[in-house]
């Protein structure tokens, strides 16, 4: 049995109760239900983090050794943190990045990504599409290193 | 019965012939087929173009109307072209934005997209995967319209 | 008699078909039969182009030179297309530049033609009224010549 | 009957006394009448007014509320005053920006104006005929208002 | 017997008809005929083509396997063609870049070529001998790879 | 009966015991009980919290909803947290922004705040004596709110 | 007996006539009463100005050196003025700097003021409030002075 | 006999009254005078101005032809009037900028004048002399104009 | 006796378990140890830490007041962190800034750190010896502040 | 009889002896008996110089006028040296510059060349054989200005 | 009596030779004679110096501690050269910086001087006369000390 | 027995002469002592080497084979020389840069440096101390490479 791990940084765990308009309205729990659901039907089981604290999903990174593959929405931090980007940097597994809104479209410095440049892939724009998306490349990676 | 157009820009012709450490092994026509299966499978006909020619591209989004939506991989006229973005700008149904590398940690010139704040979203550096995951967006993008 | 050109650039064909709030409801058939009128109560025949590929429009103008002026929107390519301005350079007859919106209001990435340096002069802003204006621009630096 | 203004600003009161290659042989009273004549055959009169102090031109935009729209040449003001610019912008009358030369081949920080973005549209680098198609502008956008 | 290619990019078609002064007065023609002669003193034949479309530019490289070869002149997509860079670095057979003026003391945009990096190298202000230069560099880099 | 909430962040708590001669020689404790008095002096209850850690900021905000209004010393977050600019930017009651020093004539990397696009407004520069205008603001916008 | 000069730069004069959800409906007339009586009731009498003249807001700073504290709102000359701010460094007396928008979340070129560098402290954003607080504020900082 | 102009910019009339460390103790008047010297010593009068207005500085300028050459300290307006520069270009009279200050060691901003491409030539950091040195330039140019 | 505290930034908790080639098969242990060792040598005890919380490494700087000096390698906050900046700004012992690799030969952002101008010095790219050296400058040190 | 002048600057001195991979197996003078070879045959004789002096070898520039011709490779000087460009620029007679390698696909530092915008032409990137095309390239010229 | 130096930086030999349009016809001896005629008719003699090599005026700089003060025309090294600016900054005398021509209506790279930062003054584009008005500042200077 | 090269740069022979309080009071002669008492304790002779003169330092360089290890402070030219940095990236032998102050709290230019890319590390900040550091840090990568 294979295990995921998926990462929600600062300001994810008010998703669906501000600003809808923006994000949709589904909660960060229904987010997190929708990939365990896919996991599961992948034979996988999904431990799950949010956090605001740039230390602490650096703690999760160096700690996230042995799961197979990790989903994770870099939020603010995206834009700002060297040290996570290090994090990631370091770990072998696949990493996929997900943005719910289209930075391309909003404030200039939410153009540029720190973390891009290390992950796997972005998924950018699609709301909480984005994370079964990021579900499917994740198994698609996990399948390729398989054979 | 729902219709989608799948455009591919500059040089991606030339996929699965030369530069498979670089784009993967897979030719532009086995893309094209595993879009299609899916587009089948959701009851909806696929139509497919390839062009080296930024106008052509233009032209064919001037014309796509009567599609129900678009998945486009621009090649390098992602980083050049704000006519192709006019044309994307003024077309009202989905276009979601795909590119096979992932963009971010190649030359500087190709980290920023004219098309991304035109387009619904973007699925960056997941090889051939990344226009299934496209077509599931499409998918869900189309459903959430019939909403 | 006296021959003059119109050649208008990548999604003007679109005009008053899309964007309406945007570029004003004429189509671009009656800008090109308005400004037919112009010339011939000026004693000119008008020919006109539309196209949305960059070399299509320097082919153009590289067969221009038998012209008494042209009139030139160049939509997208004024802020991509150096081979479009080595054209304009090229071509010693009066090239009058139209804009139909306000460009400097619009993305940064508009603001910045490479054509102006080498064009007549600009009429930016005024909508389908720009082409008339042009119109008498030409017809005053034709007199001007003649003289 | 309707009432027009026409700004020129710094230096303009210098025309066709200094440099005519640059700028040409008509004096800025050959060019106020030129523009009279256009109003008056159109039921309007001219106020016109030239200064070189940045405040006295704010002073001027301020007081013009009663004008049906203004013609201005901002001369070196475009591109150093936010304050002409603040003043332009609190109008609610159309004004048409006039260039004399192409800016567009002169110094780079001549390219950028401050008041593009508050103006109804631009009209640069005809000469003095710049003005007079400044006024079928200013016509016609008139006539739309009325419509 | 080897097969080389002469690519010239936008406006070379018009070379010894207009700016003689800027580019000298040999035709294309000459120009490709002075290749075709070293050429063939060389053992080789020489197909040519012009194309003011960036599009064609790119057809020709993909099709451009089978030749040993390439002189190209990029004209103006030098400075704004990613997608002819990728065609460029795609192939394997060395490509020599030609430049007809001196592009370092013209305007500044005109002092970075997309192209220089996946280039074999470049030849720069020399004028029409400037393909004879890139003749012998052709014959000396394929005698190399003989070796 | 109203509440506030006043968060100051990295550093702050040193107030009074290094530097003097930047930051003057109140204490924290000093600023929170003066903020306290003009609170309890229009009918209101100051909480209060420091700290040096991005994510426990954005925990205070996310958590701030039953608060009529804040007031914020960001610190050197300022000028690098997009993560507290979002959370921020999602509470909607007033949130009066307050730097003790002048930034404008200290580093070019302090002049330039995340935050202020998304605060009511900044009040810079005045040393305690912020802390004490800022009250006065949140005040003033809070009987506003109420008309 | 104490004397201040409040000092409203261009465009000011309009305010409560134009753009009254921007800048709020009161008239500068309100807020110059609104400052008076904060400094009659601090045994102080209030000289006022306003002029959208850089030149003559220099004048006034130069003849200000008999007034204990001046409050100063420079509108678009804050972003171009080096002249004004030289006079304000030369001037040793409190200047308390004050905008009514949030300059930080408009136009880029209004982000930067020449002046905050050499005036006492800046209030940014709260309308007419400011002036209110920025008398408060130079109530404190003369205090501090006579300490 | 030959007839001079001295222009002083911005702030200068403070001179020796206040900022004696950065500028020196002698006065404007005490400047003034000492040119006026070396120009009787030279056969010459001399006319003097001094004015805080943009525009009464563009107002000499152009109402100094009949002057044979210029001294002018452009103070901050230097850095930041086009339009002066614009009426400098226009006289064709020898003009010589003198600064006072060593603008090269002090903010950034400092260090480009817009007036320096168009004066003959610039004396900057050496305090009062600067004045006796440029009437000196002055002085060399008019003789080798008369040569 | 003396006390010295080591501190060590987001990641270095991970040395000598991944990258090795990047940086080395020391553990942070080990390097403790080796610091250990010559703090002992030198009549000094060591206090280590190592956080991934860019708050948690701004407290123990706060509280650091009793150490006689401090070793510091940042991480990758040195290019971020202009709050930890301030909090070593404060303290007055001396800080010896340590990097493991030669960022100057890594990413554009890692050439800058908002550390450097605000620690003694800085020891860059000789991996686990850095802090060794760092060793021998801090004794270095605080043998010149007891003469 | 010609003569000719070849120049090579800083470290080039070093060719075939380091770094073979990067700049090839001949050495400087391998190189300089093949430049002195195809002058014989064109009845010149060649001098030679090499310095990783700048100002040796802007000597060499100023005592060249009695040369015919220059072919010259900077080095790392091209990227620097404003003092050698001015050498370059005062002479009469060709001068050819050379780069071994192709500057355009190295550090960006080396994609700007003071000395491009001076120099008769470039030839990059061919290795040694670049010397050889510099040749031709001066012989060419040199029976163009005999003509 | 009082000694002073005149050092000349780099292609100041070649004065009067060659570019006399740009540079004028004197040569450098008639400037170090004009010089030297006023340094005896004020009790000084003159050595002199011109260098095309930056280390040799490195090492006149440290060696010039007894003369009295030194005039000096970098030539291009003003624009390239920290090192001599270190050793201008570490010599006590007064350094006259003088440039022939107008170097600030030339190319951009020649706007910025390394050295004005740190001489005592610039006097520029006075052609020859500039060395004689850096002796009148160099007396001047002199003349202050020993008051 | 080993051998080691210490190369002083430019103004470094000045060291203890003057500018102590910025420098320290240490003469480079102490210094080139202080490095042979390590050198001798280690079993290695020092060769000492200081010039001005950037080709001297980069012929140094080159003859530097039979070296095992170089000190390196390049003084000025570290932010200027792509020659020597050239000539450090040839060597294979440990070169390790000395800045005797910390280059990042002085001005701007003075952060970036050309050589710290090709050096093995950095030693900056720490005064006459750093030699001691760097020639610890030679002993240290010299024994590695003889494991």
């Amino acid at each position: 049995m294979k295990s995921w791990l998926l990462i929600n940084g600062p300001n994810l765990n008010m998703l669906g109760q501000r600003d809808q308009s923006h994000y949709g309205n589904e909660t960060l729990v229904d987010i997190e239900d929708m990939v365990r659901e896919i996991a599961s039907a992948n034979d996988a089981y999904l431990d799950v983090g949010q956090s605001n604290h740039e230390g602490e999903i650096i703690d999760w990174f160096q700690n996230a050794m042995h799961y197979d593959g990790i989903i994770f929405n870099p939020g603010g931090y995206a834009h700002t943190s060297v040290a996570i980007r290090d994090a990631v940097e370091m770990i072998k597994i696949p990493v996929i990045e997900v943005h719910l809104s289209n930075i391309h479209n909003r404030e200039t410095f939410r153009h540029h990504s720190y973390l891009s440049a290390v992950t796997s892939g972005q998924i950018v724009g699609f709301g909480a599409l984005g994370y079964k998306l990021a579900a499917y490349a994740l198994i698609d990676q996990l399948n390729e290193r398989e054979r």
